[in-house]
């Protein structure tokens, strides 16, 4: 395993792969690039998404089958599947405490405190709690992307699927709980590309209020 | 500036960070983290993160009360506020693909289909418009968090702030089409934080199925 890259050249190096070598991915490294996406943080430290690591060459098939039958699904030695459960809050939460009063990174107090705020936030969010499960489990995503990127290996974010049939390829088809956020395909890219570009940072950028381009 | 660390050291390393001392950000590095920031993908290309970058006191403040006065808000040298518009795939797609035939990323023909499937593709989206331009934003703020740790800087994901106040701060109360996403305080940490942990691996990842737990 070569030495990692650095985040800002990782960042600029990364382009969106869309054709995929058939080499396989080392079970080692698979292992490592789990770890590293599972590290990300997470809304309460929910870790609410639900990660199905694609791979055997029939789920495969089924997950192009859902993604408008993209190739790079199949290509790609392995497919991970970014779902979320929006209400992951519900349950499961005493082993996050348990660990977190392990650790010692929380007290009894935040605990205590976590008991009462995270199902009064999420209650509140109401018909929101689909957006903020996919934003954590986007978070996560990320830092796939990234940490593949700094190890070798090449992705791509991938939006175009019907979320139905996702659900029902991962086993979720009964689940009205379970948000798709994204598809991210990994392995050795076959075919480099190019940058796109980005527009100017005073197009999208502000300074302190939105009708203040960044300027340079 | 010290050497930038790398992606899986980044990744293990941060912390969400709450406390932050009043050190500025020196100005050549702010305007790296924005370049690291947008250079992150999104769905087409679009690029349709709204990013202000809050740095006045008197706007820190105000951001600071649409956040449930959180103190890190004003603590921190520099908010990043990630906004997304939902309907940016409506206008400013001709800069983007310019751009892309200028760089040879995209030919003629790339650009002839996705004048066709973006409108066709964000269309059926229906109101999931928002929720797409909230993923892109949150790739986008996972690039800036990554970053700023790589390069010897704190931050923090924050969930918790009023989305109408915030908007009414950066001047966008009245785009029903801007969505919030997260804010991002970024500055050099007064305190540090410990890891809460992370559940085991089986507990929320998968390998295939959703039904057949990953093991390490």
């Amino acid at each position: 395993m070569h030495q990692p890259l650095d985040v800002p050249t990782a960042i600029l190096q990364r382009r969106s792969i869309k054709t995929f070598k058939s080499d396989p991915i080392p079970d080692e490294l698979l292992h490592k690039l789990v770890e590293l996406t599972v590290a990300a943080p997470s809304s309460w430290n929910l870790q609410d998404w639900r990660i199905v690591v694609v791979r055997e060459p029939e789920q495969k098939a089924a997950l192009q089958a859902a993604a408008f039958n993209q190739t790079m699904v199949t290509q790609a030695p392995v497919t991970f599947v970014f779902a979320a459960d929006a209400y992951a809050w519900q349950e499961g939460l005493d082993r996050i405490f348990t660990q977190a009063l392990e650790s010692g990174a929380w007290n009894e107090g935040t605990v205590g405190y976590f008991k009462n705020a995270i199902p009064g936030f999420q209650t509140k969010l109401g018909d929101k709690n689909r957006e903020y499960a996919v934003k954590d489990a986007m978070i996560a995503a990320t830092h796939l992307v990234l940490a593949a990127e700094s190890l070798g290996l090449s992705t791509c974010f991938m939006n175009g699927w019907s979320e139905d049939m996702v659900k029902a390829v991962i086993g979720a088809g009964d689940n009205p709980n379970l948000a798709i956020a994204c598809l991210v395909p990994v392995g050795y890219a076959a075919d480099p590309r190019q940058n796109p570009g980005r527009l100017p940072l005073e197009v999208n950028v502000s300074l302190d209020r939105l009708d203040n381009p960044y300027q340079a």
